[in-house]
């Protein structure tokens, strides 16, 4: 099953003729999630061959122009390719009105699907998502409107039973299940068969953040735990300190902080300031504090893979 | 002085990753116009290296949101580049309602500068922009709703004087006013010089003529008169006449029709439909009726040329 993230924008509020503005699009085995949908998604999404009719999830972290102009387009398009099925929006409750809006104007007559609102509007952190995959859950950023981080978690999984031990031992169908949650095996002959001996440790449960827009903020840290991926923003570099922390932003520095802190496996960064035409120093500041950092480039994609985990009774 | 059409965008309603929606830009002189702006119209501007604070008018042709879903993006970008001067807007007055909605959402704080809104309400052709250069006429196009075609015509230009003729008969300021304007001269030995053999003729008038969104409509026709460029829409094929006029678009055929009853000197096709993969076709079914049709390809420039007008009297 494949876990990974594509970059369809980096730039922060300006785009760049390299960097379109805010977008990533996650893919969990068969499902797809947008997240964030500056100007232009639609056409990378094209770029990129991605297509559309499989997002049903639209995950907005802010209500900030480069980060929504491009859903009126994206809709638009759906609707002329006759999407039926629901598209759900997970975002602030104001997003809606500024949408309804359009819909209105642009889209009299209605849509030919319908969307379904999922206002993030709980302080707290809170599951948005749930599936018997995977979920996601929203964390408050630091930002000067309210913003919002997503975290998808894949669900743990069960033992794996040794294919040749259910032959070996003629394992029943239910017996199979108790020993995939943990159970030891008692054989025919009255023997206690370990539960280790019998099964391989499943996958690690795979996890993935976002955090964008945000100011430096620790109290992302708690619910980075085990994260593979981090995507932080990182508009500025040190220099810039005092203009990430006036407009609510991060530098390359503090997002390293950020991902050293919180022990993840991989740091992202982007969102970068048009100011910025070669990004290298960027990199290098933050590889200063966390060696294991990636910049995000349109395009790109990084795919999470799958480790077993370690098997605690052989 | 340069008369150019930059292409920003050249499919219809769903882009492609080879066609952004609709956006042209004109150069006449000094003064840049934007035409529509489709999604992504800033990002092009960025690749084709156009100066974002040199465009001081924007048209725009109707309220589809494949030709106007970029402003916002482009608005908030202005902004944030602290633009200062004036931007003209002249466009139906609807698009007013729609574009205060945004403001008042992503710019509650307003705008470093002013937008002045020109609306386009009247149904006969007007004179929407004059200037000592040039002036842009809008016409009624024809559309599922209200749309405009525009005409920029550079002014006529008095004759040129010849300067070995001013020397030679020492021709002062106030008679060379009088010839530019056609008059004879007569020398301080008492002889008539004819203006012809004084004067070279001027440059012709040059003329672009931008029409989409539009079904076929010959009522276009005494409006193209001496024009050099003309863009005409050509959203679908001949074999799909009946979708174009469902949907009060035209096919490459019915453009070159218009190009050739109007006698432009060269034809513009563009705004194709995204199931064109492959745009000759159209190319030659308007190359039939009309052979010096070009399509329009993100990213092309047209220069109009500067032709002398005949010299009546040499």
């Amino acid at each position: 099953v494949s876990f990974s993230v594509t970059i369809l924008g980096s730039s922060s509020a300006v785009p760049t003729s390299e960097r379109f503005p805010s977008a990533h699009l996650v893919q969990a085995g068969e499902r797809f999630f947008l997240i964030d949908c500056g100007e232009g998604t639609q056409i990378q999404l094209r770029r990129f061959k991605i297509r559309f009719g499989k997002i049903n999830h639209i995950l907005i972290s802010h209500t900030h122009g480069d980060h929504v102009f491009g859903l009126f387009g994206l809709i638009s398009t759906l609707s002329l390719l006759n999407r039926t099925t629901d598209l759900h929006i997970y975002a602030h409750p104001k997003l809606k009105e500024i949408l309804d809006g359009h819909l209105k104007f642009f889209h009299d007559a209605g849509l030919p699907f319908n969307i379904i609102y999922h206002f993030l509007n709980s302080k707290k952190a809170s599951v948005i998502y749930e599936d018997d995959q995977i979920s996601v859950t929203a964390v408050s950023l630091k930002h000067r409107i309210a913003s919002k981080g997503f975290i998808f978690r894949e669900k743990p999984k069960p033992l794996n039973v040794r294919k040749e031990m259910i032959g070996y031992h003629q394992i029943s169908l239910k017996d199979i299940l108790k020993i995939k949650n943990g159970e030891d095996f008692i054989s025919k002959e009255g023997k206690l068969i370990p539960n280790a001996q019998l099964t391989r440790p499943p996958f690690k449960p795979r996890a993935y953040a976002y955090c964008s827009d945000t100011a430096y903020s620790e109290k992302l840290i708690p619910h980075l735990q085990e994260i593979d991926l981090l995507y932080h923003e990182a508009t500025y570099g040190n220099e810039l300190a005092h203009r990430a922390k006036e407009t609510a932003h991060s530098t390359a520095k503090q997002a390293a902080e950020i991902a050293r802190k919180a022990g993840v496996q991989k740091l992202i960064i982007g969102h970068f300031s048009a100011r910025y035409k070669n990004i290298e120093p960027l990199l290098e500041e933050a590889r200063e504090i966390f060696p294991d950092t990636m910049p995000a480039n349109d395009g790109m994609v990084f795919e999470i893979e799958k480790k077993r985990l370690e098997n605690s009774g052989a």
